[in-house]
């Protein structure tokens, strides 16, 4: 069973994912060579994955069977289990409980050669409902406080499939970064009687420096003090604390908004690892007013890992504006190289 | 000129280091071949580095010529800038500052093929007293408040040089996690008058399960909550805030257990790269009481970056008690593959 526990000095829980249990020969120094192996995720071999909680099939097949255009899965490797009840342990000054929670994937496609950044629009409205239908569903659990989606692009973004997917975590506890941020928000409305993010929308809007795309209903920035290069941020205009909250109506303007940020990524940085993950008020939020759900996108571009891990001090070799101007000026309108081969095949 | 800018949601400050300013096409995809390039840290190659701040001539040698063994020098490339005051700005809702500080480089051997952890115990030492004598020098720029020593060891852990060294930074601010183990160490402390580091020594040196490796004066253990495979920590068995305020005559004492515990993650994990942070209570400290200062070296070997990263949230799949059986049992009596091979030439 994985366990939660806490760091008694800063208050951190960590997920000790004892059943995965690294030996000190599983950590490779160099990545392996690409094994021709079967993906799991392909459509004939549904099999190989634990059985799918939900799919989308235009053709009307049967569950785990081909014919599927998007499938929702749990992970076969969680990284905390769904069983169980939250036992809360006490060892000396160290605290601990159990590792419940849900652990899933969301297979964005059956196509194996293509990213979400290729999909359709339609197709990324697809991926949206997706999110939004297990944001519902799992807030029903009484035991989850955090539900958190997030996708891995690449390897060395910590992707160990390369099939197109997004994952699920749902947590008994509320992961610290989104904590801070909730705690930053309501600091910031208790003064201001204004969220926070709005307030950073208008003052984007206004400045034009680091705004990358917007459209009617959504709007994608590089955050005045970015960790990273290229760190992208997207945000409904509309003040709505959690994803599931934005109205249906406007899936297809985040579908298009995110598929041209993330298309401008990869042109300006030949199609960078990257991760993004969504951030929302937690289940049972009292963050209603203050908190601003949005995507952080962070490309995987440098290396200096250990040091900023450990500090929380970044240092960013590009600033916000210049990044902002490269991924303005990529054009994006041309048929792009793997466009051309989907076109050719 | 640097610039530190602010998050406006949670208040953490960044460095935006636009003069290494980075082009999309500067993050290369795959690492290049090494190139056999003039080593700048290598003696008779002194010329390529800013002068010295000071080294460690046993020769009696000239300043910026070979004969040293150890070498304190600024960063060529610095992340912040020494010159200069310190200006805040806000721009509507959004605050910087110029990005004013240190940015040194200790090279700790003259030899090119040796790492910190093939330094003999009395080399190591001299590594010790060049970070006790930065430490002291740079606490009396009353710019400065947080003095962060850190070695980058591997490519993989952010070093863009393979010879042996150290860095240190000075900054006006005090980092982010940095910030947190204090408030974290001064709730515990106001709560039960005791340093947390001096209880979480006590209930380890009676739990036996995440000791790595002790002597009169120092440990080394695996943490409660971990967020790394491996992830070890070392501290001064009785409570010193800051580093410069261990006693002298400890040094050999640290030597010992540091070169043993790098040895321990060295062959237990086929010379993983590697960062280590030394954490110490800030300038003009008021934690004194209250925190302790110790190491952080963490290996790197996972690459889940960009989710851990932008969650504060992470799942390890090595529990410490495990580690700490690998590290314990692993053979560092026997000479080891890298020092027969100096006994060789």
């Amino acid at each position: 069973m994985p366990e939660l526990r806490k760091d008694p000095i800063i208050g951190r829980w960590v997920i000790i994912s004892t059943e995965r249990g690294k030996r000190p020969s599983d950590f490779e120094k160099t990545p392996k060579k690409k094994e021709s192996k079967l993906c799991p995720f392909c459509p004939g071999n549904e099999s190989m994955t634990p059985p799918e909680i939900k799919a989308l099939r235009p053709d009307g097949s049967k569950p785990d069977t081909p014919g599927w255009t998007l499938r929702i899965i749990s992970n076969k490797y969680p990284a905390l289990k769904i069983e169980g009840d939250l036992n809360r342990e006490g060892h000396g000054m160290f605290d601990k409980m159990n590792g419940v929670g849900a652990h899933e994937v969301i297979i964005e496609t059956s196509d194996h050669n293509r990213d979400l950044v290729n999909l359709s629009e339609a197709e990324i409205v697809g991926v949206i409902e997706a999110y939004r239908f297990r944001y519902k569903d799992l807030k029903k659990d009484p035991r989850f406080h955090y539900i958190m989606i997030f996708k891995n692009k690449g390897e060395a973004a910590g992707a160990s499939l390369e099939h197109a997917h997004s994952q699920l975590i749902a947590t008994p506890i509320v992961p610290k970064r989104v904590s801070e941020e909730l705690e930053g928000a309501k600091r910031y409305y208790d003064y201001k009687e204004r969220c926070v993010f709005c307030d950073i929308i208008r003052q984007e809007l206004s400045d034009k420096e680091r705004v990358v795309v917007e459209n009617e209903a959504f709007i994608a920035l590089e955050p005045f003090a970015p960790r990273f290069p290229f760190e992208t941020w997207i945000l409904p205009k509309k003040h709505y604390a959690s994803f599931e909250k934005t109205p249906e109506e406007d899936d297809l303007k985040l579908a298009s908004l995110l598929k041209e940020t993330l298309m401008r990524l990869s042109r300006s940085l030949n199609e960078p690892p990257y991760n993004y993950i969504i951030h929302v008020s937690p289940v049972d939020s009292e963050y209603d007013k203050e908190y601003h759900w949005h995507f952080e996108i962070i490309p995987k571009l440098t290396k200096v890992a250990g040091f900023e891990w450990g500090t929380g001090f970044y240092i960013n070799p590009t600033s916000p504006e210049e990044a902002t101007r490269y991924l303005r000026e990529v054009d994006v309108k041309n048929t792009a190289p793997e466009q051309q081969a989907e076109l050719v095949h």
